[in-house]
C-alpha cells in the first residue's frame, strides 16, 4: 500500500481513496463515470428486489445503496468492489427475521436495522483485534458449498413468485407444495416469462452478439448490463398500460416512498440486540468473507493488493452507516462488482456516481418503482444468483481432495436441510477438525538413497539403497504435541520390524518448528534407545530449529547421537 | 500386541491379560505377589484419604480400590498401571459436588455414582469412535499446568486439616481465612507433624539408607514404602489409646461399614445426569489422558505398548463397574504405579493380589479404619501429591518455547482462579488457537545454493549463490486453506520488492499435501505470473503431492513452467 509514502502514509491507511485519488486522471474518470452508470442501472433493481428478498420494503435495498456504497468508496481497499445489498445477505436476514424467537420480537424492520449495525460493530471488534486472517479459516470448498446451497436456498424461494405465489417454507411437506401451485397467475407467469426471456437475451445471447459486430469491450458491457433495467421498463410499463394489478391481480412493488431516510438511531434495545446477535455474528461473517474473496478476484486481475483488516473496518464502518441511514446489512456483491468491472471501473469514483445516482433516483423518480411486477424482480434475482451454483464443483472437488469434496457437499446440503446458518457451522467444524485430524498423522517416510547421488527419497516409491543397521527417517511436518504420538508409534513400529537397526537417523528437511511436548517425547525416544544400545540421530535441521534445541541439553541426552548438516554425512558416518 | 497369534488374538486384544497370563511364569509372580502386598498397603490409607478429599464417606474409597482394580487388571493394556482413586479425580469430584446446581441435588453419594458412571460411559463412547487419540490434543505444558494447579488446590483443601480445621472456602478473602485458624487444635496438630515425620522419614531418608545397605532395590521399596501404613498404624493407636478424639477434639474417619457393599443401580435418573454430564465429561477427559500418561511411563521403561483405545474401554468398564459396586470415580494413580512398577511388579496380577487384599480387608478389618484421625490422612495426601507440583518446570518450559511456557501458566492460574473445569478448558482452546495460528503463519525461506555443492539452504542463514532473475522459495508445510493466504502475501511481496525475477521456483521438500484452497491460489499465482512474463515452477515435489496435482490440468497450466525433480535441475535450466 502507502508504504513508500510516509507523508501521508497514516491517512492513505484509513482511507485508501487517498492513494488512488492524488494520481486520478482524465482517463480514469472516462471509465469511472461510464462503470459507475451501468452499476447503478443493475443497482436499483437488484436494491429493491434484495430488500423483498430479505421480507423488507424495497426503499431499504435502495438506501442500503446510498450512503453504505460512498463509505466503502471511501475506506475499501478494492478499486471496484460494489457494496451494498446482496442476495446471500438477504437470504440471511429472511433466515433470521423467520426464526420464531426473532419473529416474536416483531418489527422486522428494526430488526434488520439491529442486525445491520450489529454485524458492523463486531466487523469492527474484529479489525481492532486484528482478526482480518480469520476469513482463512474458511476454506474455499465449505465457502463453495455454503454459497451454492445459498443460492439454491434463494431460487427455490422465488421460483414460486414467478407465478404468482408466495415463497413456500414447505421443506420437505410435498403437499403442501400443492397448494402453492393453486396460487397460479397467469397474468404473472406472462410477466415473470417475458423478463427471463430479457435477461437472457441480455446476459449471453446479445453479448456474443455484439462482441461480433466488434464493438469496444466497454460498450458491449453497457448495452448487455441494460437487460435488468430494461426487463423493469418494459414489464411496468405493460402492468401499468393494461392495469394488470386490478384486472389480473399481479402484484406489484406498492408505494416506495421517495426522498432520503431520515437518520434515525432508534433501535438501541439491549434485549434485541442479544436476540439477534448470534444472527449478526453469522452475517458479519459471510459479509466478510464473501466481500474480500469477491475484491480479491479483480484486484488479482489488475495486480492491486486487498488489505483484509481495513477491509473489516470499510465494511465495518458502511453496516453501522446503512444501519442508520435506514438500509439493510451490505457486502460485496459478485454480479454486480463484475459488471463494474468489466464496464471499466478504474477506482472506486465509479461506486460514488452509482451512489449519486442511486440517491438522485430515490429522491425524484421513487415514484415510478411502485408498479414494478414483483414476478419481474423475482426473475432478476434468479437470473443474478444461478451463477452462484456450482454443483458439478463438488464433484472436481471431491475428485481432487476426497475430505474437501466431502466438506463441500456436506456444507450444501447442511444449508438446504438444517438452514444457512446451521449449515456453514457444520462446514466449518467439519474442516477445522479434519485439520486437526491430518495434523494429527503427519506423513512420515523411511528414505534411502538414490544410487550415485545425494539424494535421499521414500524406499517405497524410489528404487534406492538403505543400510541395514541405519534407519532413516524423514517426518515431513513440524513436530507437535498434536502429532508426536503419532511420529513415536511409527518409529516403535519400525525398530519392532527391524531388530538390527543400531542407528536411527530423524531427518528434519521438513521440520520447522518442535515443541514442549515433542522435545518431551524425543528425550524419551532417545532414553529407550539408549537404553537398547541404539542411537538416535538427527540431520538437515533447521537453524531455528537447533537454536532452540541448543537451549535445553537435549543435544548433550544424544549423544554418542550426533547432529548431521547433511544426510549425506550420517550415512558416511553411521553407513 | 497380538497381531502374531491369530488364533486368540480378538480374545486378547479385549483381554490383554491373556497376553502375558498364557507365559506367566513363577519368577513374574514371586514379583507380583510382593509389590501387590506394598501397593495394596499404600491403597488402604489413599482409598479412605481420596474418598474424604472428594468429600464422601471413606469406604466409597476402598470399594473403589476392589473390583474397578481388578477389572482393569483383566482389560488394561499397561502390566503395572495402578487402577484406583486419585487424588486428581477426587479434587474434581469435590469441585464437581461443590458447584451450586450439583449440591442443590443433594446426596453427593449419589451425585458421585453417577459421575463415575458417566465417566466410564463417556470412555466407551469414545472407545467406539475411536477417540483415543485425541489424548493427543492436550499438550503436556497445559496437563502439567492443569497437574500443578489441581495439586495446589488439593494441598491448599488439607493444609488446614492438619490442624484439626475444615477446609476453607474463603478464596481470596483473607479476613475469612483468620476464622479458620482459629479452630487450631493442638494434639491434631501434633497427630499431623508425627505423620509428616513418619513420611517423609520413609520417603527420602530411609530410601538412600537401605541403599547404603545394599539390600537388593525391591526390598528397599517394600520397606520404604510402608511408611504411610505406619503412619497411619501409629496415630491411631495414639488417637485409641489416649482417646485423643473425646480427651482432646481431634476428627477420627469414624464408622466404615464393613463387608462388601451391594451392588446398586438406584442412581439412574435422567434430570441428575444431565446436571452432571459437563463435570463428567472433564473427569473422563482427565482420567483417560493422566492414566495413559502415567500408563506410558512406565510401559517406555520396560518396552511394552500401550493401546490408547483399549485404556479407554479398561478405564471405562472400571467407572461403570465402580458406580454400580458404590465406589468413586477411579484413574491410573501416578504415585502407586511407579510404587508398583518399583516394588517388582511384572503383570497386572499385582493389581489382582492387591484388589483382594483390599476386599479382605473391607471385611475383616474396617473396623479398626474408624479410629484413623483425619489429619494423618491429610498429612499422606499433602505428601502424595506434592511431588506433582512443578512451579519451576514452567520457566524451563518459557524459556524453550514461549507460547508452551504461558499455556502452562495460563492453565495454572485457571485452575487455581477459575477452577478445575475452566482452567483446562482454557488450556485447550489456548493451545489449539495458538496451534491453528502457528499453521497459519507456515515457515517459508528464500533459498540459494551452497557453493559446490547440490545443497540449497535459506539465504539469511548461509552464505550461498544466487541467481537475480530465479526466486527459489522453499515453503515448510502442507499448503492449506489456512496458510495458503500468507504464503501468497509471501510471495507478492518478494516479487515486489525483486521486480527483476522471471522464474518462481517452489520448492515441495515439506510439502505432503495441497488441499482444494491451496490449489485454486495456485493457479491464480500461477496464472498471475504469466500475465506479467514470469514462470511458476515446482522442484522436489512428494510423489504423492505430484499424483494428486495430476488429477487436475494445473500441471499443464504450468507451462513454460515446469515440474523438476531436484532444485539442481531447475537452477541448472532456469539459472
Amino acid at each position: 500500500m502507502s508504504d513508500k509514502q510516509p507523508d501521508n502514509s497514516q491517512l492513505a491507511d484509513f482511507f485508501p481513496i487517498v492513494n488512488w485519488l492524488k494520481s486520478y486522471t482524465r482517463r480514469d474518470f472516462d471509465g469511472d463515470i461510464f462503470a459507475g452508470i451501468i452499476t447503478a442501472i443493475l443497482l436499483v433493481p437488484q436494491g429493491i428486489a434484495y430488500a423483498i428478498l430479505a421480507g423488507l420494503p424495497p426503499q431499504m435495498g435502495l438506501y442500503a445503496s446510498i450512503l453504505p456504497t460512498a463509505i466503502y468508496a471511501l475506506l475499501g481497499t478494492s478499486r471496484t468492489l460494489s457494496v451494498g445489498p446482496v442476495s446471500i445477505a438477504a437470504i440471511m436476514i429472511a433466515s433470521a427475521l423467520a426464526t420464531p424467537e426473532i419473529s416474536a420480537l416483531g418489527d422486522s424492520v428494526q430488526s434488520a436495522l439491529i442486525l445491520a449495525a450489529e454485524s458492523g460493530i463486531i466487523m469492527l471488534l474484529m479489525a481492532l483485534l486484528q482478526m482480518g486472517g480469520l476469513v482463512n479459516f474458511i476454506s474455499h470448498p465449505v465457502l463453495a458449498g455454503f454459497t451454492s446451497g445459498a443460492a439454491l436456498l434463494i431460487i427455490a424461494n422465488q421460483l414460486p413468485q414467478l407465478a404468482g405465489s408466495k415463497p413456500p417454507s414447505c421443506g420437505f411437506d410435498l403437499a403442501c407444495y400443492q397448494h402453492y401451485l393453486q396460487g397460479f397467475n397467469t397474468a404473472t407467469l406472462a410477466i415473470a416469462i417475458a423478463a427471463l426471456t430479457i435477461l437472457i437475451f441480455f446476459g449471453k445471447l446479445l453479448d456474443s452478439l455484439l462482441k461480433k459486430l466488434n464493438l469496444p469491450m466497454t460498450m458491449v458491457t453497457g448495452i448487455s448490463k441494460c437487460g435488468p433495467l430494461l426487463a423493469v421498463f418494459l414489464t411496468t410499463l405493460a402492468a401499468t398500460y393494461f392495469d394488470l394489478q386490478a384486472q389480473q391481480g399481479i402484484s406489484l412493488v406498492g408505494v416506495v416512498p421517495s426522498g432520503f431516510p431520515s437518520l434515525r438511531l432508534d433501535f438501541v434495545d439491549i434485549t434485541k440486540w442479544k436476540i439477534l446477535l448470534p444472527s449478526a455474528i453469522f452475517i458479519a461473517l459471510i459479509a466478510y468473507v464473501e466481500s474480500v474473496a469477491i475484491a480479491k478476484v479483480t484486484a488479482n486481475l489488475r495486480g492491486e493488493k486487498i488489505a483484509p483488516n481495513q477491509e473489516l473496518i470499510a465494511l465495518g464502518v458502511a453496516n453501522l452507516v446503512t444501519a442508520i441511514s435506514g438500509g439493510m446489512a451490505v457486502a460485496g456483491g459478485f454480479s454486480r462488482t463484475m459488471v463494474n468491472f468489466s464496464a471499466g471501473a478504474r477506482t472506486q469514483m465509479a461506486m460514488l456516481i452509482a451512489a449519486v445516482i442511486l440517491g438522485v433516483s430515490v429522491i425524484f423518480f421513487s415514484g415510478w418503482f411502485a408498479n414494478i411486477p414483483k414476478a419481474t424482480l423475482a426473475a432478476i434475482i434468479i437470473v443474478a444468483v444461478f451463477p452462484l451454483v456450482h454443483i458439478r464443483n463438488i464433484f472436481h472437488t471431491f475428485n481432487y481432495d476426497r475430505g474437501d469434496g466431502i466438506a463441500e457437499l456436506v456444507t450444501l446440503l447442511g444449508v438446504l436441510i438444517l438452514g444457512i446458518e446451521k449449515g456453514i457451522t457444520l462446514g466449518i467444524i467439519l474442516t477445522l477438525a479434519s485439520q486437526l485430524r491430518k495434523a494429527s498423522h503427519p506423513h512420515i517416510a523411511v528414505v534411502g538413497r538414490i544410487p550415485q547421488t545425494e539424494h535421499y527419497r521414500n524406499i517405497k516409491r524410489h528404487t534406492v539403497e538403505i543400510w541395514h543397521h541405519l534407519l532413516l527417517v524423514r517426518i515431513d511436518e513440524n513436530l507437535t504435541f498434536a502429532n508426536i504420538g503419532y511420529v513415536e508409534d511409527y518409529l516403535y513400529d519400525e525398530l519392532n520390524r527391524q531388530p538390527n537397526i543400531k542407528h536411527v537417523v530423524l531427518i528434519f528437511t521438513s521440520v520447522s518448528d518442535i515443541d514442549t511436548t515433542a522435545l518431551e517425547a524425543l528425550e524419551k525416544i532417545n532414553h529407550a534407545l539408549q537404553t537398547s544400545g541404539k542411537t538416535l540421530n538427527i540431520s538437515e535441521a533447521k537453524g531455528p530449529v537447533l537454536d532452540k534445541l541448543r537451549k535445553t541439553d537435549f543435544l548433550e541426552q544424544l549423544k554418542p547421537g550426533k547432529v548431521f548438516f547433511r544426510t549425506e554425512d550420517a550415512t558416511k558416518e553411521l553407513g
